[in-house]
């Protein structure tokens, strides 16, 4: 696709993600949302900016202190603001898309300055009764809110909301559902992070530091044109696998250690989510065979039951069963399967879920019940399956297993006939890896 | 020094900074800090943590939620809270210090978790008149503050402060001037940044995008074991050099154009400043010399005037003038310099200033002027010097130099004897520059 | 009717109220509301409590800190919850209702001390998705509901509300129609406003203080047992008349003036509003005669109009017609009537509204407008009727009716049939008010 | 004195006030203070404009909205803000006074309307680093404050504040020691409430409710032109007495039963408090008598003992061994009296303070320790002196002092000589009282 053409398909998938949400709406609703502002990091500086996931989702606009407005009905009606152009602001604080170009990316005919927001806002509060906006809101956004709200208040002309709505379990539930062209986007995004994993495995070697490795996989992500990782990377060597989120990544690697990579990258928004875990000298012992090929056939276990119909909790429990049968023959556990089951017995060396929805965000939005019951996956769903095993320092056990923490995590999507493991690229499979680690195999 | 002595030299360093601030200070004055909290990036995932300048400058402490409590007068006391070590909780969200750490770390004996921090501040409010704290708070802080002042008020036997003292340009002044263990890291922040400035020289060529070139430098300081970049890189190609806070990074290098590069780190703290502007294909044009001359030659001749007992805005009327030179020189400006200078006719050619502190901030604290006149420069201060010429698209003059952009940036230590240029090693002579652009030239 | 029987009748007809409001609501809304707190009036001493009329409404409650908690649906639930019982407290800061007794009042059965409220709130609100309460919020109510939210939405096995319901527009249209037990109030509320405006237009002579005049309507208020003044007393004698809310009532009355009464009481929640106007020396001049007769002739044709199906703007412009005709023959308008009413000339001297709802509040509650149109008035409502007329000094007339103000205002019951006036036992005709102001008419 | 005299002599007041308060403060200091707001009853009705006590002090401005802005040194500045006049808003609202009327009450030259306010703020914080204003601060006031914080930070040519003074202390010893023209007002307002009481005594019989009492005080009040009763009027009744804060007064009067009236009103501000116990049938009972005379005599003795160099706590504890003597007197303590002293055993039967300072506020301000020390008392200063017995029912005694409860109090100024006892034209002896209440006895 040409960079037209591409616009074109994205300011098209916008609008209708805008009219799925309205359809989801009682007519005549004001729907008011807003994306997100600069953070400060130290003073006059900031944080690289990052839109809220939802305002992203709905319009496209990735610039700060923009707000969508709209109303639905039969004839919905559409409004976004946005930063005025300005030149001389512009020299100082970097480009702005402008009223035309926020226009054109988000499909959105009724753009203003946001000097325009307050008027339009009162005008359309002022003559509907229902008002749909995240109930979570943060206090510089609460006191436009509530400026609002008494305006309306104090009008004797103008109507005040009678109901509100929340507007963010309605995006969410839409956004759990992806697109053929959030899909396209998302394996992208895993094809990347693909590339990044294996790069860090084959620049493995004893004597760099985990921080080494990690600068690797980002500049990777970078040199791809991604917004750099989606999330802390995690590069855990040793005992530091068992720290599920260790991101400090400051020690030295050493041979004979094994080293966990978690690292997934954020590409045009969305979130991969990739771990490995293999062995600083490129060679698996006897005992990290055995205790890596149980984590995987638990893994693999677990994504062969994704597919529409089953759910999340199932492949949860096939996994906890095969870890279980794991840490007995680890001689961790003691006793039957069955009795380990039912006390939950591997709890204190897989605390974790086995995996988590994807998407715009890495621990992605949507509900994992619905009436109290788990959802069964449906087509375009995404999700990781992550299953670990962390045996702590101290345990009860062949001290060859104490200290070593293992997980293999890809990212799945739910399809029509079962499932597409979409980072399936990296090597699992222990020869695989060993053979990718020998100098001169990666490319 | 080994890796004890320096923590000891550190805890040291960091005793007599909190020693010089409660020398600034009343007797019995209650001083209360607040270091960082996380911030969030998006749903459940924050940015990497950044601990306030002002309580590492005073703590050394390099973990969310700490706070700093003192009491000045003949016998000091100092208390330090921090988040409690836990080892469920550290699995989760990783490793903290926890109290011993803590106290090695900062010097400071009563370090406690912080569930006593309440007792604590209650006890050493109520017992003294005046309290200093930063006028300038968020809103969490504020709430701790205004329940402690609640607490107080609603107290029979507990005394209220009766005089607030803002701690903020205390602990700036003190900032302004760099001990020697400082100037240290400084150096070592300045030499980082240096060696991925030549790397991003060596491996620019036409084709590659800015943000790939960005990501060379990032990669640098990762592996070197920095926190990354002290602000949002900025790689500006072509007209893109026009903007002064350019980071989008997404323009492709045209054979032809320059590029300015503007980035440092922030090492163990400190950040370092570098701005350095060369040709995308390794060779200047006629023109491109023409211009960068006059840069370079204002710039010089700035950090020629850095030294004792001169101001920064002397400085700046040497370059302004300079400058202005070359505006006549290039027929942007017409007339004669005087008069130009007097009309300040150059303003919207260099519209910055031409440099600013440097230190634990990018943007470094401290005041400019002491009794409304600009201060003179003392040792130990650091600051950048960088001029710039900006000739915008459209302006009157050979179409050669419209739309480029050119910055020439170091880093000065004020010394007794004049000051030393900490980021010398990144080539700014034009055979210089070209001769580290060939390939094979960089190591 | 015996106390007790009073006490079941009056619990009755709360039970009733709060029935029609949960019938107003969709099933499975939680409702939340709470009463008023009491106000620092200066250092450690407080206003008189003054209940929320929406809490007293559904409640009877009439002590601070209340709050109410109710679900709708087939099986309604009700709770409440006041200040507990404590002997030491009661002893300093005087009786409180307790659990039992504010049972007995509000009956409702499920009362509790207020240190349920948190869990028995979030219980509800976390097995609901709809939630109505008031939006309008103070600050500190503001706080418990955040803290609630966010509580809820921290917690994994509750939900959040969803929808958010406002609930002041569905009690304010159940207030808008007394019932029968208020309408008893309501006349007994009239009856003593009647009986303060008979004593002080017997006790009027000049020379007095218009405050004492004040100070008498205010002893007869608080000897029949009322709250005291529904509003701020309006005694404005002279030019005084003039300033719609004049209550300072600082001047001397003097023969040959005016003064303008604007007074009711507050009797078991229901206010009563009456205004007459009377002259101080006992005999009205025959310049106020006629300007007076005007007024009193548009006040009861404005009444004659009160009945069901015809509105209050229909009988605003009746009684504007005869204030306009007024105007004409006082000289301070010229023209026909037709023209002047159709240029409103009659608006500096009549700037006011005719009237407006009467109840718990002196300007009651209830929408005037239905779909944008007024609303007919039907049975149930209770509502003033207060025309004016107000010729400022210096206005272009005859200067005997320069500065002087006259308004009469009673209070009306709209009935199947028509109207009831409940404050006719105060005079207004001329020669009614003259026999009363003679020297031992008064009983 | 004429008008014009008394305004000329408060005026001046008033100026030598805030100099006194700014010879307290450092010089070049900015003192900032805001008058009350009007505050909600219900609805759209107010209560009664209360101005804050410090305010008024200051300024004798009675009128919401105002601020006052000071700037100490060698040319003191002052600067006052009221409402701007305005003849529409007045017609609605009230009369205002307007900055001319407000500079003739205050004394203060420069008075500007509201809408100045914020730049002459912001200029006179702009160019000092001291600002004092109270520490204790409304939600309201809070809001400005932080604005014009923020405009200071965020300008470049401006300084903030560095140092913040608590202006509550300041003031409220000021205000502990009332001047000639103080003293003046507090006997006026004493002698309506001596007056009051002896009202309320003489119209006290059997069958009327406390609340009809309690009416007749206020009509007295307000006949007299105060603003109203200086904190709620309590008439408690047989066991209402016990109660401290008793203000329904709902009960009937019974024929041999106490009635206690704690009550006095606002005059110009000041407030008086005046407490008496007396037959509701005109006659003590044998046991009344012996119950009431004990209190009296510690009364007297506590009065006795104020002068200046004594203590209130050395007065309380004159008061309470007699109380105690009383205590084993009527047979509700045993033992001895040093004993019981020691004990404080009459704690449950005397459970408040002997007194506390009187003035602008009933509790009026002003520390009541120095250094930890109880402060010597000095002339000026004005105080009440009130002990009672509160015999709960239940306590094991004669049946006789059951549920008895009785209190004296007045108002006692503290003089070069010892004291003046400001409210002593109401009866305290039983013969007096006795007499007073026999018909026909009140003048």
């Amino acid at each position: 696709m040409s960079g037209h053409e591409q616009r074109v398909a994205f300011s098209t998938e916008l609008k209708q993600r805008r009219q799925n949400l309205l359809n989801d709406l009682p007519p005549d609703t004001v729907v008011l949302l807003r994306g997100a502002s600069l953070v400060t990091r130290s003073n006059d500086t900031e944080y690289p900016f990052r839109q809220t996931s939802d305002f992203y989702y709905l319009t496209g606009i990735n610039e700060p202190d923009a707000w969508l407005l709209m109303v639905s009905g039969k004839k919905p009606r559409e409004y976004l603001f946005v930063l005025p152009r300005d030149a001389e602001q512009e020299v100082w604080h970097g480009r702005r898309l402008g009223t035309e170009q926020a226009g054109l990316i988000s499909g959105i005919r009724q753009v203003y300055e946001l000097n325009e927001l307050n008027r339009k806002v009162l005008n359309a509060l002022g003559q509907h009764r229902q008002l749909a906006w995240s109930f979570k809101v943060d206090s510089a956004q609460g006191q436009h809110r509530q400026r609002w709200l008494d305006k309306l208040a104090a009008s004797r002309n103008l109507t005040t909301p009678g109901t509100l709505i929340d507007l963010d379990p309605l995006i969410h539930e839409l956004r759990l559902f992806k697109s053929d062209y959030e899909i396209k986007l998302m394996r992208e995004s895993a094809k990347i992070a693909v590339q990044a994993h294996r790069r860090a495995m084959s620049m493995c070697q004893p004597g760099r530091y985990e921080y080494q490795i990690a600068a690797d996989i980002h500049h990777e992500f970078a040199t791809q044109g991604t917004a750099g990782p989606a999330y802390g990377t995690i590069c855990g060597s040793g005992e530091n696998a068992c720290i599920l989120h260790y991101t400090e990544n400051t020690s030295r690697l050493q041979e004979g250690d094994l080293l966990l990579i978690d690292a997934g990258c954020e590409y045009q928004g969305y979130a991969s989510d990739i771990t490995r875990t293999f062995p600083v000298g490129g060679r698996f012992s006897a005992a990290q065979k055995r205790m890596y090929s149980w984590v995987l056939k638990a893994q693999q276990a677990a994504i062969e039951h994704i597919k529409p119909g089953n759910t999340l909790p199932q492949a949860y429990k096939i996994a906890a069963k095969i870890l279980t049968e794991g840490l007995i023959d680890l001689g961790v556990l003691s006793g039957s399967v069955s009795e380990n089951m039912k006390s939950v017995a591997y709890r204190p060396y897989f605390m974790h879920g086995l995996g988590h929805w994807l998407g715009l965000d890495v621990h992605d939005v949507g509900a994992y019940k619905v009436n109290g019951e788990p959802r069964p996956l449906e087509p375009g769903m995404v999700l990781t399956i992550e299953p670990g095993l962390y045996i702590p320092p101290g345990t009860q056990c062949n001290e060859l297993y104490q200290g070593v923490g293992v997980r293999i995590e890809d990212d799945i999507l739910v399809t029509a006939q079962g499932h597409e493991n979409l980072t399936r690229g990296v090597p699992v499979e222990i020869e695989d890896i060993e053979h990718l680690m020998q100098p001169g195999s990666f490319t």
